[in-house]
């Protein structure tokens, strides 16, 4: 089966990578722009013996066409700036023959329509592939536990922390579904030949925590105190509108893209509670709990101490450096 | 169980209290609007011994909880410019407890995203639905066998014609799934007691045609010869700008929605072949010969010899009668 990856360089893409280089039996090919063909990531994938193919979202579709030929299973791992490239992506995967399609969900189960920009650019493309009658799977995977934990008053933990500033939407009681980003490329080497996912929605997740209990583990595990700050839905709400009365002069302000988006997560998962199984089943999602139930995932407290025993990985380097500068500038995150 | 049906007066709406009765064992509450609470169609109602309350869409979200109360399952078959107001139905029937909302489907199976403007509308309505965590059943028809075949040279079948001046979409050889009006009561009256329908979207049909093959049988029931004009994508393309184009300065253009809005209905079940089985289950949908392999539906064949016969009954009577002013004055009807 030869599996095409875009975006195979990025967190989530790197994790698809790994995960099926370990499962074996996939010829993976990394769809790569033309400008990072050579660039150090890139070259990592070749060495792990992963054809890399120059891709080009913008060129035309007969570039695209030709890029996508004999690929089986094309996963999109793409940035969320650029969801709306995966548009002509499926129209050309639809003439290329491709047997699946795995466009970008990757993010926490929420309902379209208003809940979040971004979700309801995904249903833009998830319209279009079933439009096109392209076999496909809408994969959601959960919060990561890379970005589920605050940081500790002694500051040991720091250099993990994905979301500096962490609060807690609404009271901190709603459990939502976690997963540990090593784990989704692990999933997905099952879920893309298994024939019950095909044109299906499908949760994977590992364990259901709710921020109380998260700060309680961590507490208990690192013996340190840590403050809980609340931010009630209408203090979320506040600050969408004001990202939103921002926006409408600065279309194009990344930090302010980012403080819409991340409080429209915090009330999805963190009061609405739409990151959860049974309404995932409501909405129609299959989950890995029913799919696999011998799946022998990362547990949040094995992570944990992996991050309090300094053997943690941060995520999204690029874009915690951004934001810290950004705080520096007394921008709001949340 | 107690079945509230708005919309219970309207074609769908009539089929639906009638399958209701046939089946036996609800309790029908026709929920009506003010104004119509006295029109004879009510009180054909009231003497087969429903029990009729006053629901007016437009009244506060209190008044609608009020209205809702005590009913199990809300079944919406109200008229196609009317869609949006199911929004404060559906958020009043979630505080009001209903267990099973039919939101208005009732179409042909048609994917989101631009394909058709009314399913659209519609789309908005299920996302709604979704948002509230509703118990729902989406539950869409086919094309009705009432509007699915054209006139007769000799005119005797004019009667109950239900689409005059009918034209074949594509080549006429795209297979759609049809239904006997009278049909989908009986389907609602299974589909409303089932688990296996909640929280999910349905298909029920009864056979598939292509336009060439209905008029096949046609000619060969009758023994008079028929002439086939066919309108190609573009013609039909053309004619959705055209009523766009028109509708940009005349918004509420009764007959300029119909061309557009039945335009889309061609390409969707007559070019792209939307309206099928198979393409239905891709979207998610079960379908009637799953759930109800044993269900005595009405054969195409047999409702045309109905027909043939002068026991037909003609379907949008009034719709029928608005469109027939507008061919005189020169309107576009497809």
């Amino acid at each position: 089966m030869r599996v095409g990856v875009v975006g195979a360089t990025g967190e989530t893409g790197s994790s698809i990578v790994n995960g099926l280089l370990e499962a074996g039996g996939f010829d993976i090919i990394a769809l790569t722009r033309p400008a990072s063909l050579d660039k150090p990531a890139t070259l990592v994938l070749k060495e792990k013996g992963i054809e890399t193919r120059s891709l080009d979202l913008k060129a035309s579709h007969e570039h695209l066409v030709t890029a996508l030929t004999g690929i089986d299973v094309l996963i999109s791992a793409i940035g969320p700036m650029e969801q709306l490239a995966q548009l002509p992506l499926a129209t050309a995967a639809k003439i290329a023959g491709v047997k699946r399609f795995i466009p970008c969900g990757f993010i926490t189960v929420i309902p379209a329509g208003g809940i979040q920009a971004l979700r309801d650019q995904k249903e833009v493309v998830y319209n279009h592939v079933k439009q096109l009658y392209l076999p496909y799977t809408i994969l959601d995977v959960g919060w990561w536990y890379q970005i589920s934990f605050p940081a500790l008053p002694s500051g040991k933990i720091d250099y993990a922390v994905g979301i500096p500033g962490q609060r807690i939407p609404g009271d901190g009681n709603v459990p939502s579904a976690l997963t540990d980003l090593r784990d989704i490329g692990r999933y997905v080497a099952r879920i893309i030949v298994d024939d019950r996912t095909l044109n299906k929605m499908v949760l994977v997740y590992n364990e259901l925590w709710t921020p109380n209990q998260i700060y309680d583990i961590l507490e208990r595990l690192s013996g340190e105190k840590l403050e809980r700050q609340y931010d009630s839905l209408e203090t979320l709400q506040a600050r969408i509108a004001n990202a939103d009365a921002k926006l409408a002069t600065n279309p194009n302000d990344f930090m302010l893209a980012l403080q819409k988006v991340s409080s429209e997560y915090l009330i999805s998962w963190g009061v609405r509670g739409d990151n959860a199984p049974e309404y995932a089943a409501y909405l129609g999602y299959v989950t890995s709990k029913e799919l696999y139930p011998d799946f022998a995932y990362i547990t949040f407290e094995a992570y944990l101490k992996e991050v309090l025993a300094g053997k943690g990985k941060g995520v999204y380097e690029g874009l915690r450096q951004q934001i810290a500068a950004a705080l520096k500038q007394g921008h709001e995150t949340q």
